[in-house]
């Protein structure tokens, strides 16, 4: 597919995150006006939420964006996705006839801040790079034991925690926890001084499901909505202390930063590729009718408290051992509901060599191996450190932009229930 | 404190779970009306949506009851909290100057039938009885190895699935799912063969913590509103084999069922024990400034289908090593946000004697010492058994019942996607 030209000149810039063919649906603010929906269009905004009230957009029909959050087209199901798509394409499109009622509602980007582009229903992280898994079970377990048996059969998922889901920008302060070293004999309860990040896309459930029946892998793929960037904060020290026998908890429930903008399924679609060779055939109720991947290619920056960005990995989403619908179907097998505003996490995607993988842990070897950045090293993350997520999909003279996933990380409270008591009081 | 008299006669009677003492929150309806809030008096419900209506509670603020659930109430705090129920016994106790206008909104309760509570937000299920955790553990590694080396020190829980829970009475159909004997070299995907029970007691969160600002456990303590039964269905095979490394997933996720009723925090008060000795010290972030476990006492009924009914088990609540409010304070450790209708199982309550286990792996031994019903044997569930969890906490002349947390168990879809090919077609 080539560049759909738009009558915002922006939009047709080869290095624009945010051409015709993207369309990525967000929700913003300016100045004190209440957050409302809106679309990026090269270095603009076309609030869908003017637009609407406006006439503009689906005026015969009860109103979708009358609410700071894309929930309510989600829900709406793939032919009202479609439609949406249509009329926005034609809107902004070259020799629009709506182009002198549409610039009205343009807002220039950089002028507006993001917000949760929907209302995340539950959160659900998945374990399924197999570079990730294996590096980590290598440091874990050793280099024969790195897969854990179910791993080349089951999409390894746990249960994460929506109230930590934040948007792109949203500082996060260090964790205290639980610490135990190997020998130590008891305890303590301190910041976590192994926080790291992971590189993650997230899928977005759309179309719910009915508790009680699962649904296929195609069927999985027809309700996801769209994908965002997500950053999996994980505390590596909290993790390794309480994640036996039951998974990880605290270590990953700090804040898991996503990207403003929902890139669709129909912009990512020029992109398909299929997931990787397996040496272990699949039970049928996993296995891929069309080709599930995207072929995004992803990085991670490091930028220190007023230093200079080092790019400290870079890999792609063609990674994954397991797509996001097989993810979705596996995580419907036991009659589980599913319900719009789902989020599914990836996994960390990590790459075959030293520099593609996307987690300082794996990059650090579990800090015995430092990597060099900029101004200095790191092994896990140091405090006032910003770290971003940048993905894109390259067409031919275009590309689909997600948008950065950045996020400060803060010291720690010094005195953790001091600040708790003064908010009480 | 004596039993509170009611002008609902039968609220005063000994045996009665719904004393005015009592006053638990819930959501019914009858006949083909809509779902609408109740309090349980006696053998009738005290519709607070229509006396609300009438003018009877709170006709000076914004309406409370206008939609099917509690979730308003529990958002508004404490003070709150305390006022609607002294209004409520006002209104429903012995020489109210309210009766007359109270009775109009009396309904029999054995005419209507239950609805969820709450919306819950987010599900989280703990492992605090060290009986069940020592049980387990045993069956696992071994008598030396029983309990995980966290386990006197974290609360130790995982998130679970909010889409999972529904209310007393709904049906639970048997899940499919990833099986994998010890001795086969592949998975299969087939209906659980050993599906279970867990008694639990969950507590309702009614106000929300600060992201990124943990709770003491006192605070914890105040952010609860009330308490429910709770049945945490597990499938012990699905769970065996997905378990490693990230905990139980679709092992969980199949179904979670509540009793009816909102037992509040008010009409516990004096039941409260404290938790148990402890050899080892807990960290001072999770010590308990009063007792914060309740004595009540709990049993499970296990009914054939078409047959009579065993209780298989009897045991208390105050058999748990952690207390809601240190699972709740722990929770936050990690700036984790709680919002109003997380729900917290407590994990499965079991007592030290064989009799006393709350779920069938601990008292069929995993299935090698079958307990015997009236009308056989059982090692798990089989199709079409209900199971039944009651609890109550006994005062002088009265007690606080729960009412029933029960389900039936559904034989397993025959073929699993067909059905949903029906569903698309």
């Amino acid at each position: 597919m080539p560049l759909l030209r738009s009558w915002v000149d922006t939009a047709n810039e080869a290095n624009c995150s945010f051409p015709l063919n993207n369309l990525p649906y967000g929700v913003f603010s300016s100045g004190n006006e209440k957050p409302r929906c809106g679309v990026a269009i090269g270095d603009r905004i076309f609030d869908v939420t003017a637009a609407e009230a406006g006439g503009l957009l689906s005026a015969d029909k009860e109103p979708l964006f009358d609410e700071p959050s894309w929930n309510k087209v989600m829900a709406e199901g793939p032919r009202a996705w479609e439609s949406l798509r249509a009329r926005l394409i034609s809107i902004l499109g070259e020799g629009s006839t709506d182009q002198a009622s549409a610039a009205a509602h343009l807002v220039p980007l950089a002028m507006t801040r993001p917000h949760l582009p929907f209302r995340v229903a539950e959160y659900t992280d998945f374990y399924a790079g197999r570079n990730h898994a294996t590096n980590v079970g290598t440091m874990l377990r050793g280099p024969e034991n790195a897969l854990p048996p179910n791993w080349l059969h089951i999409p390894i998922g746990y249960n994460g925690r929506a109230s930590s889901v934040v948007v792109s920008g949203t500082p996060v302060r260090r964790p205290w926890g639980q610490l135990k070293g190997p020998n130590d004999a008891v305890p303590r309860f301190a910041p976590s001084a192994r926080f790291d990040l992971e590189l993650e896309i997230g899928a977005i459930v759309g179309m719910p499901s009915v508790h009680g029946q699962p649904v296929t892998v195609a069927e999985a793929d027809e309700m996801i909505f769209g994908y965002v960037l997500l950053n999996d904060w994980s505390a590596r020290d909290i993790q390794a202390w309480e994640y036996q026998p039951l998974g990880p908890f605290q270590a990953k429930a700090t804040a898991t930063t996503i990207s403003p903008w929902i890139v669709t399924k129909a912009a990512l679609e020029p992109f398909r590729v299929s997931t990787p060779q397996r040496e272990l055939a699949l039970l049928p109720y996993l296995q891929e009718p069309r080709p599930l991947l995207y072929d995004i290619t992803l990085e991670v920056g490091l930028t220190p408290d007023g230093g200079k960005e080092t790019i400290i990995a870079r890999t792609n989403y063609a990674e994954m051992y397991y797509s996001a619908a097989q993810q979705l179907a596996h995580h419907t097998t036991s009659g589980c509901a599913m319900n719009t505003g789902d989020l599914l996490g990836s996994g960390t995607i990590s790459g075959a060599t030293k520099d593609s993988r996307g987690s300082l842990l794996e990059l650090s070897w579990g800090g015995k191996e430092p990597i060099s950045i900029a101004d200095g090293s790191r092994s896990f993350i140091e405090d006032n450190d910003t770290i971003t997520l940048r993905g894109s999909a390259k067409g031919k003279g275009y590309m689909i932009g997600f948008g950065d996933c950045t996020g400060r990380v803060l010291p720690a409270h010094s005195d953790l229930y001091a600040r708790t008591d003064q908010r009480s009081g």
